[in-house]
């Protein structure tokens, strides 16, 4: 059921085109993954999500296995029919979550204890029942437990880290082969090494002979530097197979992307465009634009006139500010569409321009515009 | 451009069904109207209430003018263009508001000084300039200021306020001829009177000599027992011009829909549909169901199986449950716009059954249908 094809690679960078197949379809990339944490892309539907033409969302086994819990999803028929959704879905295994959300921690070799950051109640997450849980989920692709540090974190810190998460990857792995999961779903390893180019090699080399169908790179986008996080992005994927389908995790703004792409990167989610639109800032294609500033108080133009999406074909700035201004919930619900479509069509554009061996002057051209409304 | 005709005059009742013609196109009578109090149904977009059917939305003239102010939508080239939608819109005088959400009230012949509950700034707000107000905002069907009172109210102070709403009335209509509106807005007179008869007779006979396209009922739903308000849809229907829309503003439950149209009332606006929605409450065809229940925790039943609004068609009773627990936005649009449906389509279903002279069939077995949920 699973293939990852390589179908074009650009002439002048790193970039490049593929096909992945999943039970649940195909997915062309480079993909931008809609983040659903809670089994739902905040604010928007299904359909809209359709519109915006997402082939694959993002949703994650710590929020789901706190609330609303296995027994409910598992009743329901999986996560694809809890939340109407029939396309592929990837869902996090919560090592992240464990480590930013959840109180009083307790990272043991067997897995990590700690309190639900809904009600305190006490849980022992391990990499054998993170499987289990996301077996129960039905996602397409599902992530290992691994242990998620803060930045900075000294060489020794993120050693220790690195080397637990490849033993729970291992861990990880002998339970998705126990449960005769390969026909229904994909395992990942995750690259962790925190900034330190020889621990993100040793992530990879060490997760690349565990043999795993993707690889994800994670711990990055946690407040390190931009030039580390994009070395990072370049030293994994350097020591990643090449024919494997690759995946940063949490990235992230439009040059983030385009870099994460130059450097080999096939997959990416980030909840920037909804947390963004939330807050009432739109990405255009001259840049991020905030729909209360004044400025667009009787400003009758479309909020990116070269935008297909919805909100564009209808709704002037002044009318987005006036939603935002009365707390109209429709705001943020307009302008959050607006940028899944926006995140959507910028990698569907990059694909175009890999296919054609141009994925540099598109970077270029794009990031140049892009910044027109930070230089006024 | 404006015509009201009564298309059929249900034989067992005083429900009659009507066309009402407007610049921006034809309402079929009884109809319910969501409410976009400050240019937006509250979490709905202007396509989602199309594809309810919605022929006519009410707006708000007391809260446009403070937010965004006239300006604005003066530059936006009107109501319909600022907020994308192109059918009927009728707009609220803001009596009603001033009376239940301004600062320092006072009432003078010449109109109301009040301080804007939103900054506190202060304005005088006439029977004309309300007129000139509406005007701008290009609003299809316009009221008259109306000086609105709280329940209980004494018989003598019933009485001043209807006389003050009559002159108002006046005032309103002269306006409304000097600026020459006939073809392109049609004015309303608003009853009032509270919950005594003679004065509710008193009013409307004042009124119809004034002469008005049509005529509003208010002062109604403000906490009055429900067979007063019944009693009153009656008397104010008996006074009125037949052949002239009747409309009954912020009414109100399936039950009381059901008795102002049995009454012969042609329009109603509410905003239970929202306000219940963003609660969690939803209306189906057994009753009020409470989608945070935990008897709905794995329940893969659709909100009401017998309803085909987006909602309904792909969404469990515990999806929705879980979106309401976990503070996702997205449930409070799923079950207000099952909601709104759920109000247009039994008006319409109210229509159907005018026309075959069953109405007070229609109306038994819907409301009985309608308790099961809250008898079990």
């Amino acid at each position: 059921m699973f293939s990852f094809k390589i179908t074009h690679q650009d002439k002048n960078s790193k970039a490049r085109c593929a096909r992945l197949s999943t039970p649940h379809g195909e997915v062309e990339t480079p993909v931008f993954m809609p983040v659903a944490t809670q089994a739902a892309v905040k604010t928007i539907s299904p359909r809209e999500l359709e519109e915006c033409s997402a082939q694959i969302i993002l949703s994650n086994a710590y929020h789901l296995y706190l609330r609303p819990g296995l027994e409910v999803i598992e009743d329901l028929g999986g996560l694809h029919n809890f939340m109407s959704w029939q396309k592929p879905i990837l869902t996090d295994s919560g090592g992240y979550q464990v480590f930013s959300l959840a109180f009083l921690r307790k990272y043991k070799d067997e897995g990590v204890e700690f309190q639900s950051h809904i009600d305190g109640s006490k849980h022992f997450l391990t990499p054998e029942k993170v499987i289990q849980i996301q077996k129960t989920l039905g996602s397409d692709i599902i992530m290992p437990l691994d242990d998620c540090i803060e930045y900075p974190a000294t060489h020794e810190m993120a050693k220790i880290a690195l080397e637990r998460t490849t033993r729970w990857a291992k861990l990880a792995k002998d339970e998705y082969k126990k449960l005769n999961l390969s026909q229904t779903q994909a395992l990942f390893g995750i690259v962790q090494g925190s900034t330190y180019e020889d621990l993100r090699k040793q992530s990879a080399k060490e997760l690349t002979d565990l043999d795993f169908f993707g690889y994800a790179v994670g711990g990055l986008s946690v407040g390190e530097p931009q030039d580390l996080m994009y070395e990072m992005f370049s030293v994994a994927m350097d020591s990643l197979p090449q024919q494997k389908p690759r995946y940063v995790m949490g990235v992230g703004m439009p040059e983030d992307i385009f870099e994460a792409i130059g450097s080999g990167v096939d997959m990416f989610d980030c909840v920037i465009p909804t947390r963004y639109g939330r807050n009432g800032s739109a990405f255009t294609s001259e840049g991020k634009l905030t729909v209360r500033n004044a400025e667009f108080k009787s400003d009758d133009k479309l909020l990116d006139p070269n935008c297909d999406c919805y909100t564009c074909k209808n709704f002037s700035r002044a009318y987005l500010r006036h939603l935002f201004n009365s707390s109209e919930m429709l705001g943020l619900r307009l302008v959050s569409l607006h940028n899944i479509y926006f995140f959507i069509k910028l990698t569907q554009d990059i694909r175009e321009s890999i296919k054609e061996d141009r994925f540099s002057e598109f970077k270029d051209s794009f990031l140049n515009r892009f910044s027109q409304l930070s230089k006024v």
